[in-house]
């Protein structure tokens, strides 16, 4: 078996082949997969991703909650933002949760015709590694980006999944997954450090987010496996 | 001034702002911007890059020479593939060479409206990295990729770049060209070895191009400034 990684939404045509017998992990480390993580650790009865803001606001005016957020800031007609210090026990149990996200809804909607889409980040990286190694199938880690460009902490995710699925005896498919994995061997012993010169960290600490950042990068911390149904279109627990 | 790295042509939407105070340099070190420095170097008169087959073929029937190569091999119709070493004086002095390539010559279409196009490869590594410092603009390497993916042969020149720029006092503008550079720092003491497991690398050898290789990863061999004159479509000789 093959994990391959992707470093934006937009190059996901160019990895996509074999699509039927692939498993996408779409991740979007700061802060939406995370976020996502939280938000059904905490209790969510699952999480409707929406590419646009029009979706989201349709929603809104038919009673359910809404997180939404563009370029870090919540916006104003949304119960929540994009943190997952938002999304608590208190507010969420029980409740469908509507989400949009400067990119990491958009990455869901590029990937959603593939044979399983897991949800993932370092919060729940070891329960999603653990069920790809079930599936035997081609693996890929599709990054959210910012704005479809690159970006250094969903690439981090990416070379961590590379990591631990060679031990078990994937195999690297491609020069964008073996410099993922370079990129997570030179940073695992500190990725708090190894971020700190990254465009999204100097972003998210500009607003008050380092309790954010740390929380995002921290490993199994909730270990929920998320995937999207397809009959619903909605994010759920496995 | 900021230096930046696109990892691939679909990508370059996302990194063209300011178009017309961007200096971009296209490269495809396996193996056209190599080419095309050694057929300058050799004497052609220019290069005329053209992104699809039906161009070349309709320049070779009004007689010019015409490179073309598809997935590694010369096109049936060409008087050259992509090797470097095809491109003789014999064959090339005072000639207008047509050129199309798998990835290299589409990436120079996507960015023909920026200020000023240089083609770079190891080969003028030092003589375009001069050029640059003497614009005073922004700079973005623009990586040719294989058809759009991410590639490690490009990213290393592109790192090279961020390295003689960011000594000379530009500033690193993203995520992508900091890990370019790092790859570069990591690579820098034997590109071939850090290369060897490369996708493209493989593809290359497989074919016996082993010296194709070597020369493409070598530095400063033809020191020609190119760049495309807007004027005529050209590439041509500073």
């Amino acid at each position: 078996m093959n994990i391959d990684v992707c470093f934006s939404p937009v190059l996901y045509p160019f990895y996509k082949h074999n699509e039927e017998d692939t498993v996408v992990i779409v991740t979007d480390i700061f802060r939406a997969t995370s976020t996502m993580c939280t938000a059904m650790h905490n209790g969510a009865a699952c999480i409707i991703p929406v590419a646009s803001m029009d979706e989201a606001e349709t929603y809104k005016s038919q009673g359910l909650l809404v997180g939404a957020e563009r370029n870090v800031a919540k916006c104003s007609f949304a119960d929540f933002g994009n943190s997952p210090f938002e999304y608590t026990p208190e507010r969420v149990a029980g409740k469908k949760i509507v989400l949009t996200t400067t990119n990491g809804t958009q990455a869901i909607e590029m990937a959603k015709n593939c044979h399983l889409l897991l949800v993932g980040a370092f919060s729940n990286l070891q329960v999603t590694v653990n069920h790809c190694l079930k599936q035997e199938k081609r693996v890929v880690v599709l990054c959210s980006g910012w704005n479809n460009r690159f970006n250094t902490e969903d690439t981090l995710f990416a070379g961590a999944v590379c990591d631990m699925l060679t031990k078990e005896g994937f195999c690297i498919a491609s020069d964008a997954a073996r410099t993922a994995l370079m990129l997570w061997q030179e940073a695992q012993n500190d990725i708090f450090s190894f971020l700190s010169s990254s465009e999204h960290f100097a972003r998210l600490q500009s607003h008050g987010l380092t309790a954010d950042i740390e929380y995002c990068l921290t490993c199994n911390s909730t270990n929920e496996l998320l995937f999207l149904d397809k009959k619903t279109g909605t994010i759920v627990k496995g």
